[in-house]
């Protein structure tokens, strides 16, 4: 990817045209022996590492509003993508773009700004384009495959009873965004100043994907998922992969600012924190005695985590996730995250 | 992916059941560590071998036919993936699956074939589904990652002066299915067989990933690259990775029955052999005193390979394509293959 051209023009540019201007990085690693400009990408593995690939599809209307900036399009694509190795605790190393592209976007005004943020935000975590295709569609689509390296990738599926579940950050505030994005809790939203509207706007638009955390935690996460589709259908993923249940402590869950003020203003924030979506911080899990070098590993990459729960042996044919408040008193809480269909 | 359920409602499905249903592939190998069912997909890499990947997305009306078969988009989205491995000479490995589902799409009566004949054409190159994800879209979008491991990949950018340019199969029938699929040259359509008729309609619509000749020509290939957009579009990609000239000799084009019977029916197939896309063979670059090796390499394969030009050394300031027939007449060919812009 190249920094903005001074010679494209503003009519929409041909499929050659965007990926020789936007997309024709030739930057190379110790990993990437050769990137975008063939038919594939070519990779040298470390020795002694595995690969860690993954891929999420964007879709205008579903994934972000129509009105969304490419800046933030591309800090999202990207970022949900990273957020997958970041649960995997990988080193992230190189990406993939699959554009699907509706030709009043292929504008230079539209791709220089998209391609610059990409291409930063890429540049950040030391992951190299490398390749990809585009093609012209009716609506924006954006599929972004990442490929990683760890020599001991967390998987969802190694907790065990007795187990702490943490979360990092702060959870429900994306969720809380996007319904004041979608003109719900207007009083709610009138009352807020301008940098508490920014934090959430952030969080919901330019989700930080934990990367640093994941690293960390190599060897002290038992299992790990990124927050994707909410907590309360996330969780059950650890726990149908680890054949476990699990008590989630309700009065536990880590809240911004902006999130109490919410619920002071009389909105109910638990299906906000618990099952909205977008939030891409990591739900994991860690042996009771690593407690101190959790807290330690995670406030040494500056991010926060808070215990929230437990593991426990499961009882039932199914693994379950129970919830509770502060004093111990059973919560009956029905959602269960995102459906796509 | 398991085989076909039977306890699944003709209605439309959620992201889960799909998921569960008809991409829960739990197979494993050497090189897939860890498949679907977590953040990313763990693989192994072999020591001494490099990675490819690569990525191709598919989109309802612009890649396939509104009206094309569970089992034609399946099998063509998955095959012009592997066609990328091929035309590196990379042994396929592993693939996700990033599914843009319709809602009315959601049902077993469509997925069920799709997934099959994804599971059979994988099956059949040794590459197993190892994740992806799945979500609601207006438009079936199908993105592709696939993943292979060779010792040393054959790149575009090897062609050198004195190489013989070859192609193998046949070019231009996809180009003529997708034109009488189109109702153009109806008088000539209803001359041919429903053999003949089939044959043009497999190669647009399940061609056949020229993976073992992508093996074979590892050593003897100095460049290659898969024919998606035509002759005359992807050798370009090759002359300007090489910096080099190349000379087509258009009488030389390998053509199947059913394009010589076009020709004789008065229909231009020139535009068809050169700039037809989706043919999906091998278009490629030996040294000419690996001529026979290359022969007897195709042959060993089954697959039948022609040599259609020459490479020399660039002459003007780009590197340059020109064409001539089997006397030497230079032929003034202009179209340049197809832009999806």
């Amino acid at each position: 990817m190249t920094s903005t051209p001074t010679t494209v023009s503003m009519v929409a540019l041909t499929e050659f045209e965007i990926i020789q201007h936007y997309f024709n990085n030739e930057t190379h690693s110790s990993f990437v022996e050769l990137g975008v400009g063939d038919d594939c990408a070519v990779f040298v593995p470390t020795i002694g590492k595995k690969t860690l690939v993954s891929v999420d599809m964007l879709i205008e209307g579903r994934h972000f509003l129509a009105s969304a900036s490419p800046e933030w399009i591309a800090h999202k694509a990207l970022a949900v993508n990273l957020s997958d190795l970041a649960a995997c605790g990988a080193t992230p190393k190189a990406f993939l773009l699959s554009l699907g592209l509706p030709q009043q976007l292929a504008t230079d005004e539209w791709l220089a700004p998209f391609a610059q943020t990409l291409q930063q935000l890429a540049a950040k975590y030391g992951c190299i384009l490398a390749g990809g295709d585009t093609t012209r569609t009716d609506i924006l689509t954006i599929s972004i495959t990442v490929i990683g390296e760890s020599p001991a990738p967390i998987m969802r599926s190694g907790a065990q009873a007795g187990d702490i579940v943490w979360v990092s950050g702060t959870v429900g505030d994306a969720a809380l965004a996007l319904a004041m994005a979608q003109d719900q809790h207007l009083t709610f939203t009138d009352s807020l100043s301008d940098v508490q509207v920014a934090h959430l706007s952030q969080k919901l638009h330019t989700p930080s994907p934990r990367v640093k955390l994941g690293l960390a935690l190599r060897g002290l996460a038992t299992s790990a998922i990124d927050i994707s589709d909410g907590i309360a259908g996330d969780i059950r993923h650890i726990l149908k992969a680890s054949d476990v249940d699990a008590l989630i402590d309700v009065d536990a869950l880590p809240l911004s600012l902006e999130l109490r003020l919410a619920q002071v203003a009389g909105i109910d924030i638990l299906p906000l924190a618990l099952s909205g979506g977008d939030d891409y911080e990591l739900l994991f899990t860690s042996s009771s005695h690593n407690r101190q070098a959790v807290l330690d590993a995670a406030a040494n990459v500056g991010v926060h985590v808070t215990p929230i729960g437990n593991i426990s042996t499961c009882e039932a044919l199914l693994p379950t996730v129970r919830y509770c408040d502060d004093q111990g008193r059973v919560i009956d809480y029905k959602f269960k995250g995102y459906q796509h269909f």
